[in-house]
């Protein structure tokens, strides 16, 4: 089966790719390598020193001998795509390739404006590109928890049942995202939702979690395979900058009270995850959504967890609760579903003390690349 | 009071900026002029002469003494809109400035790109710019009432009241807009009510119904003053088409069974309900939501009345229940509560025989205008 990889040279899009070429899929990636770029003009850089997406494919096909056809262009272009998908020929199309920072976006108006542009216009480059020509093809798209925001209710998956004045329907659940890339997210759900429903088109929204983690059975075959790991104050997030801020000793940077609960996963189930919704398309003219995480932790309660293994392992470790750089809620009510893809047989790698060893050892390893200057979020959701 | 009206040379938006001029506010005008230019580009014309935005402002001026300022440009220009908004100072926003048509949307994926681009991205350079400069005005938004859909319950006014497994919240109302143009007043609901949150700006998002008739009392002095009247496929509407299309004995175009109910209202009420909403801001940090809307009709029961107001006046009128170009539900349940702005004072014009009279003379009057090819719809939502 052919899936291409949208976005396969970052974080989750490169785990992602090894991992579904392993399991034997045909596998292409689609990026226009824009991380990098962005990360230098911002001068931020991985933890982690990651090869060109070049000799990472090369060495994969030294070490397993599987090819991964790469198009190096950008979805915003119409007619790249729409000739890489008929050359490459997709029965799955995996959409991680989009501005995915929340810090990045609030930036300032430029980059607000580019982050919506950029990720609505390269959705809806897809959805056209579907609709001409591979009408059966199955969408795995990447969004967020995050288009949920924080209701003082459950939270369902995509969907909730409404009884209203003695009538009932069941309805896109309310979003209430908190940054202008959480918005995109919404726009791009709402987008893909009413082309599956007027032109058949198959889609899986897949509401993802905050990811931590570097390593996967993959990327950790090979030194020129290493995934990136962010740590700055732009791109990083919670649970993995906490670990490389413990490793070289700066006190974890913790916004307000830390109480925003918030769904995790490790990198391992990410991958597997897309595995899953792939094997498992949806129906035709079905907008499905499913919420990708295997656990809830509150920021405080990450932070204390670092702190105890780090402590474990001889590190001192301070918790800072920094003045929230965001307007959110730091104590809330939050309770969300994930058992779709449990359903589908998602058996997940739970939060563990081996997993933050593993990540402290990891963070301790690179920690001569840290740049200190980048840890601290430079970047407010405040007016003044 | 100073009052920019963005998008004042439309069609709500010239008779909305003449009225709250002969209301006394200090009305200032910015468009692009982007519709007459769709126009040209599409073949199509309004049934109306209308005179240049630079005319009507000098003959408005002659007749009541009351001058509007104009600045033509385009809010996508973002140093324009900021050094407009600096120049003019407005306290009320009242922003219109959109592309305002569902089927111009839908041409193809350049229209519906370019539809989501404009309406989104000149949105949010408002919001920024009121962040920087005016944070203190009050922005008085065009939504639609498309926004909704059609849900099989009760539409409330922007929030709906949710309890859902023992717990309570008022959330957004859910969203199943039924074109990239109505996705795009979406994704600006949801961009407008974070910038409320984040920034404490003040925000009316008024989801308009379909507006009907042409002439209001300020329009209706001169016609130099005259307003625009859209009877073609892609920019026409339900009402005023139906009465252009039996005053030249062109059968009544009704999409599917006619089934499909919506909200109308008179613009006559249009300029007041902009008025109202001016008058009484939305408080600091709030996003609100004003369904505006005077009655509910079916697209049948709208084609019949115009078909006995015609017959009374001596006009053959025939209906054509053509195929659906458009995928949505052409029998449904809808109900939509309008009472915010009943509250806050508005009478609303309903739809009168008297109102149906005038604009098929109105209609009689111009039609020697019509381009008969212009009135059946050729824009598709269909896949195949």
């Amino acid at each position: 089966m052919k899936v291409i990889v949208i976005g396969g040279d970052g974080y989750c899009g490169w785990a992602t790719a090894l991992h579904l070429s392993n399991q034997g899929y045909d596998v292409g990636i689609l990026d226009n390598l824009s991380r990098r770029y962005w990360d230098s003009k911002l001068g931020v850089d991985t933890l982690t020193p990651i090869a060109p997406i070049q000799k990472r494919i090369k060495r994969w096909q030294e070490l397993t001998g599987k090819t991964i056809d790469l198009f190096v262009g950008d979805i915003t272009d119409y007619s790249f795509l729409s000739q890489t998908l008929r050359q490459f020929e997709p029965e799955a199309i995996v959409h991680f390739g989009e501005q995915r920072s929340a810090p990045y976006s609030m930036i300032d108006r430029e980059h607000a404006v580019f982050t919506q542009v950029n990720n609505v216009v390269g959705t809806l480059n897809i959805l056209y590109a579907m609709k001409e020509d591979f009408p059966e093809a199955h969408l795995v798209k990447l969004g967020t928890m995050g288009e949920y925001g924080t209701p003082n209710i459950d939270i369902e998956e995509g969907y909730i049942t409404i009884e209203h004045n003695g009538r009932k329907d069941t309805l896109p659940y309310p979003k209430q995202p908190g940054s202008f890339y959480h918005l995109s997210k919404v726009h791009d759900s709402h987008n893909i939702h009413f082309a599956c429903k007027i032109w058949g088109l198959r889609a899986t929204d897949l509401n993802q979690g905050v990811v931590y983690g570097v390593l996967t059975e993959e990327t950790g075959m090979d030194e020129m395979l290493i995934n990136r790991l962010d740590y700055d104050g732009v791109f990083g997030t919670a649970l993995n900058r906490f670990c490389i801020q413990a490793a070289i000793g700066h006190p974890l940077t913790v916004y307000g009270k830390g109480g925003q609960t918030r769904g995790f996963l490790d990198i391992r189930d990410t991958v597997r995850c897309i595995d899953i919704a792939i094997k498992n398309p949806a129906e035709e003219g079905k907008f499905r959504v499913f919420n990708q995480f295997t656990e809830l932790f509150s920021i405080k309660d990450l932070a204390e967890m670092v702190q105890k293994a780090g402590q474990a392992i001889g590190l001192k470790v301070e918790i800072d609760n920094l003045d929230n750089p965001r307007v959110e809620l730091d104590e809330h009510y939050f309770n969300a579903k994930n058992t779709k893809l449990l359903d589908l047989g998602l058996q997940p790698h739970y939060l563990s003390d081996s997993l933050l060893d593993s990540l402290l050892n990891f963070a301790e390893k690179y920690k001569g690349r840290v740049d200190k200057e980048q840890i601290l979020p430079t970047v407010s959701w405040h007016r003044k």
